[in-house]
C-alpha cells in the first residue's frame, strides 16, 4: 500500500511509555516497522499492580499482564523481543546493537527514529550486607513473584514513601508482621510532615511497628534471620527486607550514546520528548522534563505521566505538525494506607521553602460530603499559592475519602492557571452523598482569599511568646478533652466571645485556636473590629498540635 | 466602637443564598445591624437533604438544621425573623414593610442595602384536580414533614429529573411502591437520552415503575385513592403524589418593586448580584446569572451557586473595591439513583442543538480505576467541545463509582478554558484503587484530538444506507451474546482485520462497531489506513444499541 519504505521505529523497553509508545506509533503508521526490545521476560505489565498482588488483594497473576508479546503481534503487529537488551546505540549508522540475554546473541537493528524508555531502577546503596539475598526491591514480576514466595512471619520495609507504605499495607494485608522504617522524621517524605498525623496512626492501628527519623546502616545474618542495623544503633531481626528508598534512572545506554543526561543521570528531553539526538526520543522514569509550575528541569518516576510522554513521543516521530508539547509534570501521587488515603499535586511547602520561593498557605478540614448526610468522613487540605499572581502551587489532602477528587481538581486548576479566587468560585458537582454546597476545595480558597485580602491573618503554630495572648475559643466538653499543652491559656467558647472580648488586652497581640481552624477565623474576625492584633491557628489543632491523634478529635 | 453609624443590612430569605449573605456580612463588618427575614418557619435549613429524611437515610431531623435562630444570633449576631413575610419594597425610602404571618402585624425595616434570596417554588401547573391534598410539592421542612407522615403503600413521582430521581429512589429506600411519570421519552431530561439509559435500568431493577414519554394531565379521586390520569389516558391509582417539574422564581415582591426581571421572572443581577437598583442584591434560585459557557443569561437553581452568590453579595456590600465578579454558572449537578449516578455539568448536546451552536462529540467507556485491580466499575464519559477553539462546553457522566470525581475535573478544566489537548495531558492521581494511568477523562480527550485531527470520524448511530459496511469487530462470544439487530453485518474480530480487510470492498464507505468504541477506532486507522472511508460508533453499543441494558454487556 505504501508507496515509501515502511518507517523503522525502534523502542527500548517495554512498560509503561514503551508500550504507549509502541501503541500509538501502531495507530498512526499501520505500515511502520515497530520493534520492542525488553531486557525482561515481560511487556507492557502493571508495575503499580505489583503490590497488591504481594499482598493479595490482586488475586489474578495474569491481570497484571496487560498486554503480551502474543497479544501485541496479534493486534498491533509489533514485534516484540523479551529478554533481550540494547547494548549498544550507533548513532551515525543509526542502528542499535541487541544481545539475547538467554543466549548472548548479538545482532544490530536499523531504526529511522529510536525511543528509549528504559525506566529506573529501585536504589541499593552500598551498605554492609547489601547483597544478602533476603535483601529485595520491586521492579518486576520477577521481583514480585520473589518476594511474594519469601516473605514469610516477619517483613521490614525500609523507606516510606509510596511504594514503601503501599508494601508495609499490603505484608500487613497478607498477615504479615511488619516494620517500617524511614530515615526523615515521618513518613512520605513527599509530603509536608504536619500532614502526615493521619497516615502514621493509621499504620499504627494496624500494628505496623514504625521506626521513623532512624535510616538503615547495614545488614547482617542475625542466627539465620536477617538482621538491620540502623543508624541509631537498632537492630531490627526480620525474615525479608524491602528497599524502597526511591529510584536512579537506567541510562547507561543512553550515556554511552553521548545523549546529554541531566544532573541526577535522566535523559534530557524538549517539549516534544526528542533527546539531545533528533532521531531519538525518550520518555517515562528515565527522563527530566519540565515542572509544570516552574518550566524547572525535573524528574518524576510516575506511570501516567509515562504513559503519555510515550504517546506523545510517537505522535511526534509521525506526525510532528500536530503534536502539542508535554505541558510538564505536576508530580500528583496519591497513596491509600488501609483506611486513610493521602496524596499531593503540584509543589509543597518543604520544597518551597528550600528553593526560597514566595509562597503563602493555608490548611483547612472539612467533611468529604454534606456533614448532615450520614458517613460525612474528615479531610484536611493544605493549599499552597503565588502571592504575586495567585495561582494555586499546590496542594495536599488526607482523609477518609474523597481524597483523590480534591486532588484531581486542584490539579486540573494547576493546569488551568487558575488563582485562589477562581477556586473560590468552582462549581463541584453536590448532592448529599457527593459533596457540599461548599466543597473543602472552596473553603480552602476562600480561608486564602481572606489571607490575601487581610481579613485574618493565619499562622501555622502557637507562637512561643509570653507577650501573646492565646485565645482558645472551643466549648469546654472540647477543651477538657484536648487541653492545649502551655500556661496561660484563655479559654472563651467562641458563643460568649463578643460579650467577653473585654477581658482581653487590646495592646498585646492575640492568636485564637480551635479545633478545625474555622472558628477560630470567625473569633478573629471579632477580634480584628475590635482593634485587636489577631492572627488564626491554620487548621486548628488537628494539624498542629495533635498530629498523631487528628482522627480522634471530636468535631466542635 | 465604630465612630458611623453602623450599616443596616436586610436579607429576605434565609436558606442558602440568604444565610450565606448574612454569615459573610458579618464576618466583615461586626457592627453592622443584620435583620434576616424568613416566610417559613425555619431558617438555614439543608434543603439538598430533605428527600433522604423522607426516605429514611437521614435519620435525625436535627441534623437538617444547619443553624437556627438562636444560634444565628449567638454566633452571628444576627437578628432572624422567621415566619415573617417582606410584603413591600419601598425604594424610595429605602425601608421593607414586613408582616408576621402569626398575628398579621406590619412594621417597616430601614435598609442601607437590601438582598433579595426568596427562594424559587416547585411548580403546581392548573391541571384538574391540582388542589388534592394528597398532591404534595419539596420545597421545605415543613412540606417535608407531611409528606414522609403521609406516604404510605404506593407512591407517585411526577417529573424525573434531579429531585425526581431522589424522591423516587427515597420512597423505594422506605419500602414504598414507586411510580415514575416523566413527560419526556428519558428519564433526566437534563442529560442527552443516550446517557439516561443505565439509569433507567436501575429504576427498573429496583422496580420503579418508569413511565417515560407521558405527561400528567389530571387528577381525581379513585374510591379513596388519588386517581393521576396520564395525558396518553393511562390512569396511575395511588396513595400520595408528588409533584416534581421544577420551579419557578419568586419573586413577586421584586417584581412589585420595580426591579428589571428576566424573560422567566427572575430577578436581574450584574457579576456582582446587584439587581437593578444599586442598593438591592439578589442571589439563589430567583436570580438570572451568565452562563460561564457562553454568557448568555440563564437560571440554575442549585445550592452550590446560591451559596456563593449570597456571599459575594455580602462581600460587594462591604468591600466592593476588593470583590471579584461571580464567573457564571456551569450548572453542575449530580444524582444517585441505587447504585447509579449520573450527572453533567457545562452544556448538554441536545442545549448545543436546540441553540444552533457549534459542537463536537465523543462518547467513551471505561473503568473507574484500573481495569487489573478488583473492583473496577464501568464508567460512561460524553464530551463535547468547542471546533473553533477545542475548549470544552461539557460533559455528562454515568457509572457506578467515581463519576462526582469526573464531572468536577471537567468542571474545573472548563472554567480553566482547557481544550481537548490540555485534558489529554491532564495528570491525575494514579494508585491502583483510585484511578488509571490514563484516566476516562485523559481517553476522552484523546478520542477528542484524535476525531479532531482527523484520525478517527465518530458517527454516534450505524447509518441506515445499504452502501455502507458495518463491520463489527468484536470477539465471536460477544457477537452472540449481542448480535446487532441489522442486516448484512461483516463480522471480523478485530485481531484479524489486517488478514480479512481483503473481504471488504475498498469502493463502499465502512463503519466499525465494537462494544465501548475503542476497538472499533483501532479498526478504524486499520482500514483507513489501507483506503477505506471509514467512520468508527463513538462509545460503541453500550451507548447506542441497547442502552436499557449497559451493564449487562460483558466487556471485550
Amino acid at each position: 500500500m505504501s508507496a515509501i519504505a515502511p518507517l523503522q521505529i525502534v523502542i527500548v523497553g517495554g512498560v509503561a511509555a514503551g508500550a504507549s509508545a509502541a501503541a500509538r506509533a501502531r495507530r498512526l503508521d499501520e505500515f511502520a516497522h515497530i520493534t520492542l526490545l525488553e531486557r525482561g521476560p515481560d511487556v507492557s505489565f502493571a508495575n503499580c499492580g505489583l503490590p497488591y498482588y504481594i499482598g493479595g488483594e490482586i488475586g489474578d497473576r495474569a491481570a497484571l499482564a496487560v498486554q503480551t508479546p502474543t497479544t501485541l503481534k496479534q493486534l498491533l503487529n509489533i514485534e516484540v523481543r523479551t529478554s533481550t537488551a540494547a547494548i549498544t546505540i550507533d548513532r551515525s549508522n543509526k542502528r542499535v546493537q541487541v544481545q539475547s540475554i538467554a543466549d548472548g546473541t548479538i545482532a544490530w537493528l536499523p531504526y529511522d527514529k529510536l525511543v528509549l524508555a528504559p525506566g529506573a531502577q529501585p536504589l541499593r546503596p552500598p551498605l554492609p550486607g547489601i547483597d544478602d539475598p533476603r535483601l529485595h526491591t520491586l521492579r518486576n514480576l520477577g521481583d514480585m513473584d520473589r518476594i511474594k514466595a519469601a516473605a514469610t512471619a516477619h517483613v521490614t520495609v525500609i523507606g516510606a514513601g509510596f511504594i514503601g507504605l503501599e508494601m508495609a499495607e499490603q505484608f500487613r494485608h497478607a498477615g504479615k508482621d511488619v516494620t517500617l522504617v524511614e530515615l526523615q522524621p515521618q513518613v512520605l517524605p513527599q509530603l509536608d510532615q504536619a500532614m502526615t498525623g493521619l497516615l502514621e496512626d493509621e499504620l499504627r492501628r494496624h500494628d505496623i511497628t514504625l521506626i521513623l527519623g532512624d535510616g538503615i546502616a547495614s545488614f547482617h545474618d542475625a542466627d539465620g534471620r536477617l538482621g538491620c542495623t540502623l543508624a541509631s544503633g537498632r537492630v531490627v531481626t526480620t525474615d525479608l527486607a524491602v528497599l524502597a528508598l526511591g529510584v536512579r534512572p537506567d541510562t547507561t545506554l543512553a550515556r554511552d550514546a553521548g545523549l546529554v543526561l541531566g544532573p541526577r543521570g535522566h535523559i534530557k528531553v524538549d517539549t516534544f520528548m526528542r533527546t539531545s539526538d533528533p532521531d531519538i526520543y525518550a520518555g517515562g522514569d528515565a527522563v527530566e522534563v519540565e515542572d509544570f509550575v516552574t518550566g524547572e528541569a525535573c524528574a518524576v518516576p510516575l506511570g501516567g505521566p509515562a504513559n503519555r510522554q510515550g504517546r506523545l513521543a510517537a505522535d511526534h516521530i509521525i506526525r510532528p505538525a500536530q503534536t502539542k508539547p508535554f505541558p510538564g509534570v505536576l508530580g500528583t501521587a496519591i497513596v491509600r494506607v488501609f483506611e486513610v488515603t493521602a496524596g499531593l499535586t503540584g509543589w509543597t511547602e518543604k520544597r518551597l521553602k528550600a528553593a526560597h520561593r514566595d509562597y503563602r498557605v493555608v490548611t483547612v478540614n472539612d467533611n468529604h460530603h454534606a456533614g448532615y448526610y450520614p458517613g460525612a468522613q474528615p479531610l484536611q487540605l493544605k493549599l499552597l499559592w503565588a502571592p504575586d499572581s495567585g495561582r494555586i502551587l499546590g496542594a495536599q489532602v488526607t482523609g477518609l475519602a474523597g481524597v483523590d477528587k480534591r486532588l484531581d481538581v486542584i490539579a486540573t486548576a494547576i493546569m488551568g492557571g487558575l488563582t485562589i479566587d477562581d477556586l473560590a468560585q468552582l462549581e463541584l458537582a453536590y448532592a448529599p452523598p457527593f459533596g457540599a454546597a461548599k466543597d473543602i476545595i472552596n473553603l480552602a480558597a476562600f480561608t486564602a482569599v481572606n489571607a490575601r485580602d487581610g481579613l485574618v491573618t493565619p499562622v501555622d503554630r502557637i507562637p512561643d511568646d509570653p507577650a501573646v495572648q492565646v485565645v482558645d475559643v472551643r466549648p469546654p466538653p472540647l477543651v477538657a478533652a484536648h487541653p492545649l499543652p502551655r500556661e496561660g491559656i484563655i479559654n472563651i467558647p467562641f458563643g460568649q466571645l463578643r460579650d467577653r472580648a473585654g477581658e482581653l488586652d487590646t495592646s498585646r497581640p492575640v492568636v485564637t485556636v480551635c479545633a478545625l481552624g474555622k472558628t477560630s477565623y470567625f473569633a478573629a474576625r471579632i477580634l480584628a473590629q475590635r482593634g485587636f492584633e489577631v492572627r488564626s491557628l491554620t487548621g486548628g489543632i488537628r494539624a498542629h498540635f495533635d498530629p498523631r491523634s487528628p482522627a480522634k478529635l471530636p468535631t466542635p
